[in-house]
């Protein structure tokens, strides 16, 4: 659910040919992101076009199609840098999922620090527009999940393989099915609005989780 | 996630003022149904007018607006009418959960059962286009809960709080939160298309969230 930061970011910036273009181009860049993040906020996905994100950050079409090869990718690259610059702590390269030995601990602060994201207005809209494309458009839904997600539920993944190393998780769990108990119900509540978003509530999930429902 | 039959879908069900025009009404209402739902499917949630649905029902308009005061109200009870459809064995009634005293073997046959629900093609075109709009349009997503979602939810709720009482989920449980466990993951890998759904993955939800990921 949570936009990740990952490397692919940094591979669409612009070639860096000399300062004086760099900081132009940068200049653009950040322009393009800003102009599609504000369109699909404001008119959804299928009414945004490249013709409307150059128009709205001062930049020629061509300069877009240099870049990116659909709306969609500028739209997903937009996102990327929106998460890098909400957690601007973790750097330009991919960000790393904690480990301090303690897996609930570890995952209660990830769904925490996902829980602000999700609560942020600059991220909540477009990202709404963004989503509700993807519940109808196949190819836009699996890109979606290849791009934002899937670098997300690979952390999860490594975390979990971690923690059933040290014991913690057992060793006949599917990580990959078991790391949706921490964010299908959060994604639920959120796009679905089934129910308020807390940090209590992911304490909880994390918790429940982990010691199961049944008495022990 | 999964569309519930409930009473409302009687509640709007033309008066019975005698015999023929009750048959007529039927008809109308079914017609009504079946061209929300196809276009909603063709055109999406926006597109979809009272005008269209009653031009392809071939009833007048206000043959709708004397059962129904929006679109939304239409779509709504048109999944709830294909819903009683798919499962007619339950009856006109509220469906219930079932309780053979296994609380392991009863979600695992009702999540079956929406799993089948999920991949039926006469459900998942217009619950797409339903589901997505509703990420984007907070009133028409909250009706959404409201209307097809809780009634669900408070089944599940009510087979969790029988199981502890019988002592098969710890009497700390919150079940609204639990129930998320089982219904949210298998929500998401269908909205969103994070991953395959089928009876195996549900059976093994289950087994996951009563037992718990860490070592007993």
């Amino acid at each position: 659910m949570a936009v990740q930061k990952s490397e692919q970011s940094a591979q669409s910036a612009p070639a860096k040919s000399a300062p004086d273009a760099t900081r132009r181009s940068e200049r653009s860049r950040r322009a393009i992101y800003d102009a599609a993040l504000a369109l699909v906020a404001e008119a959804g996905y299928p009414k945004t076009t490249i013709e409307g994100i150059a128009a709205r950050a001062g930049v020629g079409k061509q300069t877009i199609y240099r870049w990116w090869s659909s709306k969609a990718d500028v739209l997903m690259e937009a996102f990327l840098d929106l998460a890098e610059q909400s957690t601007p702590e973790a750097g330009p390269v991919a960000y790393t999922f904690p480990d301090t030995g303690d897996v609930a601990a570890d995952v209660k602060a990830v769904l925490r620090a996902t829980v602000d994201q999700l609560r942020d207005p600059r991220f909540e809209v477009p990202s709404r527009a963004l989503a509700a494309e993807g519940v109808v458009n196949e190819q836009l839904g699996r890109e979606l999940v290849a791009k934002l997600m899937q670098p997300s539920l690979d952390l999860y993944i490594g975390r979990l393989r971690a923690a059933q190393d040290a014991g913690q998780v057992r060793a006949d769990i599917d990580p990959r099915i078991a790391l949706e108990f921490f964010i299908s119900p959060l994604a639920q509540r959120w796009l679905q609005r089934t129910g308020p978003i807390s940090y209590e509530y992911t304490d909880t999930l994390v918790d429940y989780a982990l010691h199961g429902l049944a008495p022990r």
